[in-house]
């Protein structure tokens, strides 16, 4: 029967490789048609506008100047995140820029450790580019079980009794790659946790913080008030960007923390620039004031849910009847779905994806080090590819989730 | 005899002082006159620009990916740096970023001695930035003298006979805050260093490469070129950026390095940012081909030298019977006259043009450690008051130096 099903598998996947089928769905890139949403950015600033006034000072966006952005762009922000725009500092184009800074600025400076013993907390599977940059930094990654709520809280609290664990990544609202938003109760949690070291930090990375399909941004407990509240104002640095809003590598980013941190950013800050680029952030203010930024993002919601159902359907056609192949979440918003193979699976389906020309993140990549111990983890980024290339990808994708599953079966 | 002087001038200080006079010269701020210059660049670029073909590719600026910048840019870089494209890592809005990411990555990452042992050469007087910035990296600074043709070379060589030295600042062109363009011979003799330490760099600070009165690029030789034929192609790293040819805080940056420190940086970068700001590159690119950069600088040119007349002209008429007042080196280009009082009277007479109502750099700013060991230089920065106030401020400035000066005499 097995055998049988296999040889009919491995027909179909023959078939396909035939096809000369090329498509890159690796990265959670908006596609052009998302882009040309914000089109109007790149022409709505004028000479005369880059001249503001703000505190009774006047200001030339077009000079020196304003080491942590300008205060529109901050109250932006601070509405965001809700919190007060004195907890705000706005960054350059990239907020992955402001957490590098934040890890070594919180982290490796101000630890009483060697660099070399400092530890991470890392909820798997997670974000790529947050272990590699922990990695880089020579931190050693703890994998932390995620649970449809959020993060193992009790594998956290265990571990921050170590004083080289100097801080965890999060994810928060559709997570990368499961597209989880934290619970209430986890967030509350996280904000009240007592970490051994005092320098513990929690690292926010609010990237889809309005990115749901439906333009109703998602309601969570906010961690700076909840953590506030518990005596833990210094540990959460939220970030944020605009890189999924208006021009992925042309947007603005920001961060959130206590003023005591941001005074400590700001100084670093202040050695290394004169300022980010305050007119890119005078264009966000203006175009953001002709459009409401919810109705722009139910705009990206509507492109990207076409692209999420077929995604959906196709794995629910195929696996529903057999959750042994194939099991993932319902993600209500972000860049992925992520899906759970069975187990030994993962890295030979997104070889054998390779094979007839779709590539797919690497199996592993979800989590530290590359290493899915399970090997069963695999992120699929719909974004960018149309929704006919998606049908294919799909049918491609399902294919060779079989082929694996039985080509192990049968080789047992 | 000097008493009557004295008096004189103290009489004219206070006159001066009654004006309730109020301007900021501090730092070279373009004036809003220059930035207008660039005013076509706020809306040159539409949608459809967007979208360019590099190498065979397709690459759509508003998305992600371009680690070190479009090719176009690059290639204009390569022209102002004299180098090839492939020498070239285009960065964000701000060189001081690229060069405090430099010296972390090839300075203090790569060094065999501890942080705290580690030395840097810095020219002076020279930019304030670059002695806050090594400071804050905790780089013992050591102040080499300045010739009217570049730094004392043979101070250099006594001192990188130490392994621990790691680098050298130079601002080869118009130097911060002299105004100094290095000779070839000087030039020549720093491509030609045999430090103790194979990871020492010349950290080539070219923000005025091309910022002449005239308009006419000053001819230097080229250092990376020279270095290279000198068997130390991987010594220079060299930068430069947009921010006084557009806008200070929007432009672009750049450096220029041997191919295998760029690979080290293109690394280092990859895991801190997506990369930089394409559609600001992209601007810039469409900007200049339609605006011939020469062009550009010598109407910066003409507005800059119309201030720097004033400074110059107003120092003559005051100082040039008396160099043991005041002596100066007049500019060819830069942002910057750099004017030596008596020892003992710069902080002084900084202190009286406050009294004034007239800011000033401070007083020792332009020395490693804010200490002008013989409290005698002064930056004045006439680019961004009218001329008719740096006219006031030019007269308040001279009376401030012969009130200080004579100060001295009468209390001795």
């Amino acid at each position: 029967m097995e055998i049988k099903l296999y040889d009919d598998y491995l027909e179909k996947f023959n078939k396909l490789k035939s096809q000369n089928f090329s498509l890159d769905m690796s990265r959670g890139k908006p596609s052009a048609e998302q882009l040309n949403l914000s089109s109007d950015l790149l022409t709505i600033l004028q000479n005369d506008d880059c001249i503001i006034e703000e505190n009774n000072q006047t200001i030339d966006c077009r000079n020196y100047g304003g080491l942590d952005g300008i205060l529109p762009m901050k109250k932006m922000f601070a509405n965001l995140f809700g919190v007060s725009s004195e907890e705000v500092l706005v960054g350059g184009n990239s907020s992955l820029t402001l957490m590098y800074d934040s890890l070594v600025l919180y982290g490796l400076s101000e630890s009483a450790f060697p660099k070399s013993q400092l530890k991470i907390l890392c909820p798997s599977p997670g974000y790529d580019r947050h272990f590699l940059m922990s990695e880089y930094l020579g931190l050693t990654m703890i994998p932390i079980n995620m649970t449809q709520d959020g993060p193992d809280i009790s594998q956290i609290k265990e571990y921050i009794a170590d004083p080289a664990v100097i801080g965890i990544w999060c994810v928060p609202v559709f997570s990368n790659p499961q597209g989880i938003t934290y619970s209430d109760k986890i967030i509350d949690q996280l904000a009240a946790l007592k970490p051994a070291t005092a320098n513990f930090k929690i690292l926010w990375d609010n990237a889809y913080i309005i990115h749901s399909f439906d333009g109703e941004p998602p309601k969570t407990l906010n961690l700076l008030r909840t953590a506030e509240k518990y005596g833990n104002y210094d540990i959460p640095i939220m970030f944020t960007s605009f890189s999924k809003i208006t021009f992925p590598g042309a947007g603005v980013s920001a961060m959130a923390a206590s003023e005591k941190n941001l005074a400590k950013m700001r100084q670093n800050i202040s050695f290394k620039t004169v300022g980010p680029d305050k007119i890119n952030q005078l264009r966000h203010v203006k175009f953001f004031e002709q459009t409401d930024i919810f109705q722009h993002m139910k705009k990206h919601g509507e492109i990207l849910a076409a692209k999420f159902n077929v995604v959906l359907q196709t794995l629910t056609e195929n696996f529903a009847d057999n959750p042994n192949w194939a099991n993932w979440i319902v993600p209500k918003g972000g860049y992925f779905v992520s899906v759970d193979v069975p187990a030994g699976c993962a890295k030979r389906t997104v070889e054998l994806c390779k094979q007839v020309g779709l590539m797919l993140t690497p199996a592993g990549a979800t989590f530290p080090y590359g290493n899915d111990p399970l090997d069963q983890n695999i992120r699929l980024a719909p974004s960018f590819p149309s929704v006919d290339e998606l049908k294919i990808a799909m049918e491609v994708f399902c294919t060779a989730v079989k082929v694996a599953a039985l080509e192990r079966v049968i080789k047992k």
